[in-house]
């Protein structure tokens, strides 16, 4: 069983996984030289054809536990202390959303009535993580090509990981914005989409019900920031009723990058409020409904991380980013996509 | 002139740089698909030959200013607001220590009176650029090879950066640092080595004023920190008397990383105490000097960070730091080397 393990310094949490080869000769990244093997029939494409009714699934998107990690839902997490080290023995959930039958690998590739139901199936999996209350923290992501940490050619999917303890970088943004709404009575991040809309320079499309822009601070090159207008901190409930118009916006925006940026690797994350309507944080629910707000971060990767961002944490961004809005809003798509 | 922005919620700076091209075609990270051009000289060679006075020199080491972000030591900086936003205009220093005048790739291959040199230009680098009261840290670090966000083939090269302002990922151990002195009245790190050596399973190998170690919570495959035994915050003056040693213990670890793993791409950063001998942090200074621990952190670039680390902060290291610690304190070197 996979072990948390937590930083004595700076509390940052990391998960040893036993459960593969213990070889180290096994972990050499060769991705970068290996010639794509198109014989090789896709892992998803295979579940789909020989367990066409295991799992969970929605339409055409399909959910299976990853076997990496596995699935210890049902186990009890162990906390225990080794002298200065926190450890918890187990770990959580991770489930794989297999977004479509077909072998497409970049999202940009589904239409949008799949990338709907895909946004959906996150939804409705976190809301089922929910119930156990051993979890503390659901992030649903996506890692589409090597450079971002997905494997070359891969049949379009995303994760589901369900956490035992709350994240560090999500309690960065808690805690920040718990101290701006003390301070000015107003969400940070709505306050932030009201000056992002009156100057419009960092802009890249806008939905009825959501905004993109390339945030003031971005650590990354064509970093984007999609922000539901309305207020709200959780992304299942918040996105309820705005289904049809959360896929508009991503479809057009991974067509972009796609077409706009040589189809680069990218990631996406939701950053939606933590599990904290019932246990021992119940109380704390309410002041994070009022100062939490949930959007989606999407961080192509152009550029590598080095050494002064690893050790400073400090990012280098070499175009400004009202420059990279720019050139997003810029990039011509073909209407018929979003038809 | 670089900007630097500060992102409104968690409050990470980011370095805007416009001295670039601003064509973001230009930016799309080809270094995996290029061909090694054999036939272009070295620009470190070429600075070596065409100006062998130039630029502050330590023997075969040679310091210059980079032309990216350039010196804008002697500019004051200004700072400003722009409604929720922080800004600085200007950034600091940023210098690159060509470490010797052949061309040579790897640290590893330095011999060790070159690598002391090159930790002994670090130390005087930064006492010098302390003196200017405008910054308020500065690191040492290195990229090698184009995972770590090194050039390809480069002349083995390290950079020196001082900022105006703390970061953020230097602030998070100074107050893990701090927290746990008020609570036990030791310093966290002093405590750690203690523990380690006792139970010896994380030790890489150990030197007469050194230890290397796999992290009980490691971000990263084969991630080693590097601490000085005894306790000090500060780098150049805590390396005094022990800069031979430094040199070996660097050596070695850089040779089993080189022969054992198939030279992976790596970065390693000094993490020493801020400028706070003088200005607003003048009283505070006491405290950092009893609880923070200055260190190094060497990370090889084994596996690509993905959505997952983006989103929570969390890392997955999947071989435990006890089986890593074994393997790398079972790589062989040729004693000849550190002879």
């Amino acid at each position: 069983m996979p072990q948390l393990r937590k930083d004595p310094v700076v509390g940052r949490w990391v998960i040893i996984s036993r459960s593969r080869a213990r070889r180290p000769g096994n972990f050499v990244d060769t991705s970068d030289r290996e010639v794509e093997d198109t014989d090789r029939e896709c892992l998803y494409c295979q579940i789909q054809k020989k367990h066409p009714q295991s799992g969970e699934s929605s339409g055409d998107v399909r959910v299976v536990s990853s076997e990496v990690y596995g699935n210890h839902q049902d186990k009890k997490l162990h906390r225990s202390k080794h002298g200065l080290y926190d450890v918890i023995d187990g770990f959580g959930a991770h489930e794989i959303i297999i977004e479509t039958t077909e072998h497409l690998t970049n999202m940009a590739d589904l239409d949008m009535d799949q990338i709907r139901l895909v946004f959906e199936t996150y939804a409705s999996r976190m809301r089922e993580l929910e119930k156990n209350e051993q979890f503390q923290y659901v992030l649903a992501y996506k890692d589409y090509g090597p450079t971002a940490g997905g494997a070359r050619g891969a049949h379009t999917c995303s994760h589901v990981v369900a956490t035992p303890v709350r994240p560090l970088r999500v309690k960065e943004k808690l805690i920040g914005a718990k101290n701006y709404y003390e301070k000015h009575k107003r969400c940070v991040y709505c306050d932030l989409i009201r000056q992002e809309i009156q100057s419009g320079e960092r802009i890249i499309y806008e939905t009825q019900h959501f905004v993109a822009l390339t945030p003031f601070a971005a650590r990354l090159l064509f970093e984007m920031w999609i922000l539901p207008k309305e207020h709200h901190c959780d992304f299942p409930d918040g996105i309820k009723g705005k289904e049809d118009d959360l896929a508009l916006m991503m479809k057009v925006l991974l067509t972009k990058l796609q077409q706009g940026l040589e189809d680069p690797a990218y990631n996406f994350v939701i950053q939606t409020a933590p599990f904290a309507r019932r246990g021992p944080d119940a109380e704390k629910w309410q002041t994070i409904e009022q100062d939490y707000h949930w959007h989606i971060e999407l961080m192509p990767r152009l550029t590598r991380v080095a050494g002064f961002e690893k050790g400073t944490g400090f990012y280098i961004c070499s175009i400004p980013p009202e420059n990279m809005a720019e050139y997003l809003r810029e990039i011509e798509i073909d209407d018929t996509i979003t038809a």
